[in-house]
């Protein structure tokens, strides 16, 4: 069998000819026949472009005007049209009964665009404010400059680049002691924890109110959660002499979802905790970047790196289209977790990564953040400006930083209050979605409410939504 | 407490200045003990930029006179220098004892370069033609057309402009019958084979000889995996009346790694025990598009698509930095995968998706494979020439197509002539690597040579070096 001689030009187009009829016949014979099959079965659809006749004939072994002759004909049975400029295509043949259908399924799918008109569900930075520009000028310049080997398979900790930027971002904006060699890039906070929860097994102490889908993750990955309870001051660490945890889930910079700070006492305490008992610390830093007044809330894993795992994300400052995380690890943690998660770099684009290293490094991050805190600083404002004049029986609470506030309810009414939004086009989610199911602390009904996610030209719009659906005084 | 008045330029620098001693202190005795410390304890590395003093003041909420004064007793003291232009940077102290050491773990962890001197490890592209001006290209159009949207969280099926290109293409140049709505994008192969395990659960027939990572990987997901015979014909089907199968893992249009296809007369006798039992077929066409004769190997998909789910992958067309694979469904296994998957899009880069759309559609991806078919099978005439002439004894099979090749040693030789490949600075691997633990035909000595994975600049040197390792005649 002779090698393939094909062009470095042109499109590939797969037609298998020894399968299209008895080979005595002749050559154009079966390539017109395979053609066909393969708009008639819906293979090749509507507008696809075919290959140039002298590309196909080169890929075929066959002479060019064989195949010229064979489009020739399928021109005049009107499956393929050709124009002068734009190739051949395949027709579009829309009206006729097709050969075989074509399944299409839209039945019981989530829709392509999951986001509803008007959303306050919260986890989201406002989209409209990704910056392209900037983000397009970071990644010609890092993959202009990258290594060659920056396009093989990674080392599993992550693109070097990215990890150097992150540790002299985190230590200095964030507080975190972080040094190059303790960081392993995630795909997100969900991924890491994910590795964390298939490399410590066992059963996690979580927050009796915390992020539902990080509760279903850890089901996932057969880990057993137990809730801790929240007070004033923010989540109880575990009993010491109780019996062993280990890790706990923390969201020390602004509880998710009820949006205070963990006291420096409690902080402390888990610390001591940790130490005590062995258990790690899972410090979750989700939207600790937004923080609208001066008191510094700096990373708990600042206080003890040897107990504390370092969660981060560029979801809430970037885009949940970064699919970009980051764990500061301690030393004996690492290996685990590298084992976890393969000796192949899984699932973390390199060239977001090398993107991300330059945005970094080059000040457009800072830059970005800072301006976003501006910004939302607004919206906090505007959302609880607008709540005092329409809605003053109602407290809303959690707003020192973040993304989110708690607009707290009479008992009772916060189903109704959310059917009420949906009906009026917003989705809003009610504070008992993210209760643990044995949480032991009373029953708070109210709304977690995303001011981040509506656009800008929606932002008024949602919050009168959201104002006419809260319960009467 | 006053919302944080903070302009939308400069750097974050995170501070306490409640922890920095008393409050009674005077403010610029407190912020030049907080940055202090900062440095001393490490957190705050050598060449950290700091803030500008008026960026510091504003977010501090002090006089930018103390600011000053505080940055200006530092530099005094050598911990912080200040150039015109450059701003003031943590002073480079190397040389003098830190007061806490950071951690630098080197031990037990694989290095950041992974790839040795000379690789003929298969499973990598030539990663130095990695077409970086065409994907900037595609990347600046696509995200600069992006809807907003796209940079929120998305549909956990993938980009919907990805899911089209793919569909044209893969029914185009693979012969797979493809629906937009058909289609998962995932972060890889091996996270589409992770989905499914986790969806299908119970035990898979893999080949004799196949990838070690999509075992482990499978066992990983808790699913048990039997081995199919290998003989001259391909992967035997399994027994139809035997215990039940969930699925049968196959690479038919190249075995990995023996190299050859699988015979239309087991195509079907697959399909036919798929539709027997109601196992599924996993096709695994990690190479598909580099065959170097006119023997079209269309995708197995395209005989049953309501028995196979058809797995692609950019790792070995575009580069294994990119994160995006591909998984063509039957209908009545979408909801079981996306519910594994999860309601967010987890793990696949938007932007990448994107990229690769416009990638795609402009033909971009199109040239690249047909630029790189003619590099490779020049590669694989090379190697072929050069072992008829320096190693005539040793027989080379496995390749028609793909991009890598199988030398049969004499028995008994493999492990030897691995370990001196090694020695002479080549990372090459043995057939028994591959060879599932379970398998019950013979074992063969041989070494899989991934001829793809060195530079050009390289090849010869370790082909070369390939030769010398050979055992004698």
């Amino acid at each position: 069998m002779k090698p393939w001689a094909n062009s470095g030009l042109g499109r590939d187009l797969h037609l298998d000819l020894t399968a299209s009829g008895s080979l005595s016949r002749g050559l154009r014979a079966r390539l017109v026949s395979a053609l066909r099959e393969s708009i008639r079965s819906g293979r090749l659809g509507a507008d696809t472009t075919l290959p140039a006749s002298r590309t196909l004939a080169v890929d075929l072994g066959i002479a060019r005007n064989t195949v010229a002759e064979a489009y020739a004909e399928l021109v005049a049975e009107g499956w393929l049209t050709a124009r002068q400029g734009s190739g051949t295509r395949v027709a579009d043949r829309t009206g006729e009964p097709p050969h075989r259908p074509r399944p299409h399924i839209t039945s019981s799918l989530p829709s392509s665009s999951p986001t509803p008109a008007l959303s306050l569900v919260p986890g989201s930075p406002d989209v409209g404010e990704f910056p392209r520009t900037a983000w397009l000028a970071s990644a010609r310049r890092a993959l202009t400059a990258a290594p060659n080997e920056a396009f093989g398979h990674g080392d599993p900790r992550g693109r070097i680049e990215l990890r150097r930027a992150l540790a002299e971002y985190l230590s200095r904006a964030r507080g975190v002691r972080a040094d190059p060699e303790q960081i392993v890039v995630s795909a997100s906070s969900g991924h890491g924890l994910w590795l964390l929860a298939r490399s410590l097994e066992g059963t996690f102490a979580v927050e009796g109110y915390g992020l539902h889908l990080h509760r279903e993750l850890l089901h996932d990955a057969d880990v057993v959660t137990t809730p801790m309870e929240l007070d004033t001051l923010g989540a109880q660490p575990p009993d010491i002499s109780g019996r062993h945890l280990s890790a706990a889930l923390l969201t020390p910079a602004h509880q998710f979802p009820m949006g205070g700070p963990l006291h420096p006492s409690r902080r402390t305490a888990f610390v001591e905790w940790a130490r005590t008992t062995g258990g790690i610390v899972i410090e979750d830093d989700y939207d600790g970047e937004f923080r609208y007044d001066r008191q510094p809330v700096g990373a708990l894993q600042g206080l003890a790196p040897d107990q504390v795992v370092y969660l981060g994300t560029a979801t809430k400052t970037l885009s949940p289209a970064i699919r970009v995380g980051w764990m500061v690890m301690p030393e004996h943690l690492i290996d685990g977790i590298l084992a976890v998660k393969g000796i192949y770099e899984r699932w973390v684009s390199a060239t977001d990564q090398l993107t991300l290293a330059d945005f970094i490094e080059s000040g457009a991050f800072d830059r970005h953040i800072r301006r976003m805190r501006t910004s939302y600083r607004r919206r906090r404002d505007a959302l609880v400006a607008t709540l005092a004049e329409r809605a003053p029986h109602v407290k809303v609470t959690g707003i020192a930083a973040g993304l989110h506030a708690v607009l707290e309810l009479p008992a009772g009414t916060e189903s109704a209050t959310v059917d009420r939004a949906t009906a009026l086009g917003v989705e809003v989610m009610g504070l008992s979605t993210f209760r643990h199911p044995d949480a032991v602390e009373n029953q708070v009904d109210g709304l977690v409410v995303g001011y981040s996610t509506p656009s800008s030209a929606r932002f008024e719009a949602t919050i009168n939504a959201l104002c006419q659906a809260l319960p009467a005084p």
